[in-house]
């Protein structure tokens, strides 16, 4: 089945506005086993718009419109459907009492242009839109599906749920395919795929990688026309990489990010620890992401934003004369910030980090992008050196994502060894 | 002149990526006064390609092309360049000779993949690539002139500047279109348009209004042929907008946002003044928005992150009482933690916020999104009661800006009023 896609606008064109529908389509017809076989992004121009419904309907079997559908002289879609076809527009009468009815509930004066989105190509079926005016629209034109969407996301998502979806699982045919992933942190894509190497010599397995900056998503796609089959081997596949992917992975659930891991890991530690966090180069991140997750305030008792000697002094205990003698960018002042922020707020866990975001402040022993990370427990302190190669922004996030990536290792390992 | 774009890529259709590439290419055209009339999203297939690259070729005057230019059997796009103008593939010296010369800087092989990215159809320019392997590529064919560019970001935007804009410039008929444009916080775009009414009489004046959530950008467009009046009148429309949005204007600067503005706002203030920041419900952010620009550290010293209420008993001198007696998310917390931080750590404005994020926490006297945020100085602490709408995330970003514009505000006029 031949699946083509045109975005109508001259937002899209111009650079207003970026198109998502294409690859939100993209990844629900994946999902269905099809494919989009090829985009267009016409303007709101009456011809353009005729010419490339009649190219896409000539080479396809089903054409998916978005856009082009509400109240302004600039919304051709349905005349330019109307002049492909041949059919004239007329009036959807239940989509117009529908309107009706949506413009009486909102106490709005109901215009002519508002009810001109109740004109449909003749044939065509006006779908139900629960969250807009403009009704999705499906026709047939020499052997061609065609469906037509608002183009506002909200109406579009909503939309291609309520009327795509059940017309494909009724009408397209199913090639079955599955996927698992998971997300990864602490290698580089190739690095990721080196420890995977050789794992998808079964054909019927292809393994994707996708950059997240700083995480990494592994994915296994199997195709197998025995649906048994193809469960038995991804279920064996996907062990296979969990083992030798190993604590890399952080989640197999496309809901839980990091955070929602970090905080997991955290929550599920049998001694309810509490954390609390000392930042000088991240500058308030590492609070900001716990934060980020509702409920943190259960195990989260405070970061502390040392960006001044004076307060690393005041606020975590850090001694004067260790920052005089290391730098305030050193693996005695990470220890010391970890140790002092966990003392102070009473947590059972202290978490650190100092360094040289960039893109001043580098100097030859330590250059932009050293930064020290430290983690305190009762048992004992860990720190870690980076050197990181990005700019401001992507050093500040992998120096926030390598500290929470302590603690989350820390917490699924409550027995640590000493 | 009529361009259209080809962006070549299945993983554009299979949704693993997002095209942004239209987006670039269409404001760089429109601040040229051209624009882009048409789009095309091809998947790495070979008649797809020859069939989408002809449909332009015919239509337009120009087509700007991208991806399918690296060193993978999916890359299709020079061979089907070659079957669309009949001129078969022909290696380039010079760019031979660069591939091979960055391949041994890297210290790595040169494989006869890598090396084939030098093949070009006959007759057509390859073009320096200063970022990467691939040329970029320049042809004729039945008087429409064809660019191909590579679809990594890095290297297309790079090749964009280094070829195509010069070549417009050289080649493309001027419509001068001149714009400006203010940043604004504080209003939605019908609160901003409201305030604007009326001004865009003059049909060569056209206002646009994006939002960036929470910001709003008001942009001015005015086309005249006569380039010195279109000067004139944009100087005066820009005068007039100016007092038309007063203080919600931070930035008339593209590279200014509202970060940058704020930095610029406390560092010239003939004080220099020094800042620290009391985090509840924003959790970080504040500090994390400060720490975001460079330079920080000469006027920002601290931020506590004090999620709980001993935190702010101790980190912030917040009088238990008080937290018993109105609750941490209260007029009287906020202004308690701006004045405690302010004391603590020795500054000469601290800035708090308190406040529910939601989803949950809400209550019937304080819903969700209810936050107070405080500025205190040596003169006056000021107070502000917000009723946000939004999702977690959005409450949080709202809570920081307009923190952060208390500050801003208050570094603009040194001597404040009492």
């Amino acid at each position: 089945m031949r699946i083509e896609f045109i975005a109508v606008g001259s937002e899209l064109l111009n650079g207003d506005l970026v198109d998502t529908h294409t690859a939100r389509l993209g990844r629900m017809l994946r999902s269905l086993g099809l494919g989009l076989n090829q985009g267009q992004t016409v303007a709101d121009e009456h011809d353009d718009l005729v010419a490339a419904l009649r190219a896409a309907t000539q080479r396809a079997d089903l054409v998916l419109v978005s856009g082009g559908l509400g109240t302004t002289v600039d919304d051709l879609t349905m005349e330019a459907a109307s002049a492909m076809t041949g059919q004239e527009l007329v009036e959807d009468r239940p989509t117009l009492a529908r309107i009706q009815a949506r413009y009486a509930a909102l106490g709005r004066p109901l215009s002519d242009a508002i009810a001109r989105q109740a004109l449909v190509p003749s044939g065509a079926a006006a779908l139900n839109n629960p969250v807009g005016s403009a009704p999705a629209v499906r026709l047939r034109h020499e052997g061609t599906t065609l469906f037509f969407f608002p183009g506002v996301p909200r109406e579009f998502e909503a939309l291609v749920e309520d009327h795509l979806r059940p017309w494909l699982d009724a009408n397209a045919p199913v090639r079955p395919r599955r996927s698992h992933t998971f997300k990864t942190y602490g290698k580089t894509e190739s690095g990721a795929a080196a420890l995977l190497e050789g794992m998808d010599a079964d054909p019927r397995l292809k393994i994707a990688y996708r950059a997240h900056f700083p995480s990494i998503q592994v994915t296994l796609h199997v195709e197998d026309d025995d649906l048994e089959a193809g469960d038995r081997l991804l279920t064996e596949a996907a062990h296979q990489a969990r083992q030798l992917l190993g604590p890399l992975v952080h989640s197999e659930d496309p809901q839980v990010g990091f955070r929602e891991a970090v905080a997991a890991a955290v929550a599920a530690h049998p001694a309810s620890p509490t954390v609390a966090v000392a930042e000088s180069c991240t500058g308030g991140l590492i609070g900001k992401m716990i934060t980020d997750v509702p409920g943190a305030s259960r195990w989260f008792l405070e970061a502390a934003v040392t960006y001044s000697n004076s307060a690393k002094i005041r606020l975590l205990s850090v001694a004067p004369d260790t920052l005089e003698r290391h730098g305030a960018v050193s693996e005695e002042v990470a220890r010391s910030m970890a140790e002092g922020v966990r003392l102070c707020a009473g947590a059972d866990v202290g978490l650190a980090t100092t360094g040289i975001a960039g893109p001043g402040g580098g100097s030859a022993d330590k250059p932009v992008g050293t930064v020290h990370i430290a983690m305190a427990t009762a048992d004992q302190t860990t720190h870690r050196l980076l050197h990181l190669p990005f700019d401001r922004e992507r050093n500040r996030t992998v120096s926030a994502w390598a500290a929470l990536e302590l603690l989350r290792r820390w917490a699924l390992r409550p027995v640590s060894p000493s």
